[in-house]
């Protein structure tokens, strides 16, 4: 497929890729956009100008909308032939490479728009789907011996998060405080966080809404994966490990999480499914599922020191999930929990069988005792004031690159008040 | 107060009460509203029939909504005028009592109307907070001599729930299938539950949004809470006991809470505030208040087996509870977390000490050791199919009466598929 817009070979915004995003345009309007190569695209204008007007049951201009929710909701029968439709236009002697209007009003360059939150996200859910990253975490916190609990290896274990505080990527995060227990002592203190931590995700979002009591089959849980966004699920260890019995995380998760702002497709990854580690013991049958259901998508973590260079400090890929999407999503709707568009589901943390794929400072530092030597004598145990982490992900075979561009969150000092 | 609407001394809904919900008239339109007595106001037209228009800040109906959420988003200077505007129109000899063009338009019989989901909850959180209920359960699943984890008396213990499965009151839950891990294997099995139970809960709604990194201080939390509804957190103990470690309650949990339809002022429960348990040891700084934070509201729970009579099964009080609902609201965002206008924070079960004042089925049997005998030869460990559970709150003092009216579900068979 041979593009009308020049982007270099290593970009993430091939003509294979197409993702849905959300843009203010010459800071004066805000419209559902794509992107290709360098060029962001105002689908709205896009719209009003006919191109998608022969696409049954997409006649409401939905790109009008400042998120993408009423864009995914039509489903993919829809969604796909949009799509399909703007990489068509995209390629040489189309019809809108030829549109003089079109592209002086639909397509920007980069510094003329700026990127919006593309989701209204009802609920979210973490998952802790990676089988490498439950075992670190366990042998550090629990038994070495026996590191996964008894469930792990039966269901995708998951835990509701807090969807108020999932922000856009290039927003800062303060540092939190709370109650930490200090090792000397029985009783807490009110503390800036010492151990603020990343975790490298990845997360989907679902396009449709579902009654109480319905489920949705591993067999469709395909159609209702509308793509896919990097997800920074920022920590504090220290107050997540003092208040996390018996209820689980709190405190140490809500006080932010980032998003990378383009959602891929899982159309575009089709090319980069790959097979899962084996699952052994075998799973119910609720569970089980048929061909490839996981992809092939390189994961980078980097982290700036104020005033320093970026370190690449985790190489990591989604394949090591232990449990793919669909059943994550089959789970969490087999008791009859509903979803709602827009939901947003993470991995939790993906980390490999390389103490350089580990997916947390946690795990990198191997809880501190290991620290980091960064690029000009910085050295680090978990992440410092200033630090930028940025995260980034994409898929490539045979010549073709699809990929979410980043996610990237600057820590700001705690205010003690 | 003598109002001119005539009702029971025994009403929950008496003119100290005026609380708020969302109803559909005559099948017709649907608006905000109150209740006195039997008799449902409509809101929206009383509005427009100009009784309001000296408040300022009010001057958009917002009554027309399919929610509160812009109404008490006004926050209180203005939502507690509303209110006590409402009070004094319905005294005897007021304005209202004599214009019958409104009497015929606003006031409604309960069979003319039918209740709706009053709030739209972004988020969700259950705490932990009844001392009792935490030490029966940490006796019956854990260490009966040391029952109490080290963080309980610290901080109030809370998770993140499923905000998308928050029901109104009178909506059928479909009993949850899931994983089980039967007693006698390693191996969990696919069953419906067998271990259905209700848990006792208050919840509070707060009207305003902060932005992350803010902190609402313990002195600020009564203003951001709005007011009260009673909470069945709908529990399946046998899916939430294999799945709950390390995370916390899932699937356990997420398929189903139910609220009831009337949101009762702070304000109005201001008569029936009570102190709290001491707390030893002493909390941190930003969790320590002054006055009374805790109010007396009776609780009952009743079970009805299809075909046969209501059982009382539970009489607590909400003053049983050891944090109160400031403290939960400032812990919750010391770490700079988010709320959002319509956010609802359950207490968690509220058992008291004696054993007929439990909060759940789990503690009333003894994990199903000590059944109930209920009317006619019934006898439970858990809930059946067909049962009908229904919790009532009411706070009662020096001839006042304010209420909440019921929260009610019945249970119906699972869908095994």
């Amino acid at each position: 497929m041979k593009c009308f817009i020049n982007y270099p070979s290593d970009s993430d915004f091939s003509i294979h890729n197409i993702p849905f995003g959300v843009c203010v345009f010459n800071k004066e309007f805000i419209a559902c956009a794509t992107r290709i190569g360098d060029i962001i695209i105002d689908l709205a204008t896009l719209f009003d100008l006919g191109y998608f007007e022969d696409i049954k049951g997409f006649e409401e201009n939905v790109f009008e909308g400042y998120t993408i929710n009423e864009f995914i909701e039509l489903g993919k029968p829809i969604t796909n032939k949009v799509r399909e439709r703007i990489q068509q236009l995209l390629l040489e002697d189309s019809l809108l490479s030829k549109d003089e209007r079109a592209l002086e009003e639909c397509f920007y360059n980069l510094d003329e728009i700026q990127m919006m939150m593309p989701l209204h996200i009802p609920n979210y859910t973490d998952f802790y789907s990676s089988i490498q990253h439950a075992t670190n975490v366990g042998m550090m916190f629990r038994d070495p011996a026996n590191a996964l609990l008894s469930n792990w290896k039966h269901l995708p274990v998951g835990y509701h998060g807090r969807a108020s505080s999932i922000v856009l990527s290039g927003i800062d995060i303060t540092r939190p405080c709370g109650q930490i227990k200090p090792a000397d002592s029985d009783k807490p203190i009110f503390s800036a966080s010492k151990q603020l931590d990343f975790e490298l995700e990845m997360a989907f979002v679902v396009n449709k809404n579902t009654d109480l009591g319905e489920r949705i089959s591993i067999a469709e849980t395909e159609d209702t994966i509308f793509g896919m966004m990097i997800f920074n699920d920022w920590s504090a260890r220290d107050i997540q490990s003092w208040e996390y019995v018996p209820l689980g995380p709190f405190l140490g998760k809500n006080f932010g999480s980032s998003i990378s702002p383009w959602i891929v497709t899982l159309e575009a990854l089709q090319p980069f499914k790959t097979e899962s580690p084996k699952q052994e013991p075998e799973v119910l049958d609720y569970l089980k599922f048929e061909g490839n259901k996981n992809y092939d998508i390189n994961l980078q973590v980097y982290l700036k020191p104020e005033n320093s260079e970026d370190n690449l400090i985790s190489e990591s890929n989604y394949k090591f999930m232990y449990w793919n999407m669909c059943q994550q999503l089959a789970h969490h709707t087999v008791n009859g929990c509903n979803v709602e568009v827009g939901d947003v589901y993470a991995s939790g943390t993906i980390s490999g069988e390389s103490e350089k794929s580990y997916g947390s400072m946690l795990e990198l530092t191997w809880r501190g005792t290991k620290p980091l030597q960064l690029k000009n004598g910085i050295e680090r145990k978990f992440i410092e004031d200033g630090d930028t982490i940025t995260m980034k992900a994409w898929s490539e075979k045979d010549g073709i690159r699809v990929g979410f561009g980043e996610v990237s969150g600057k820590i700001l000092p705690a205010i003690l008040q």
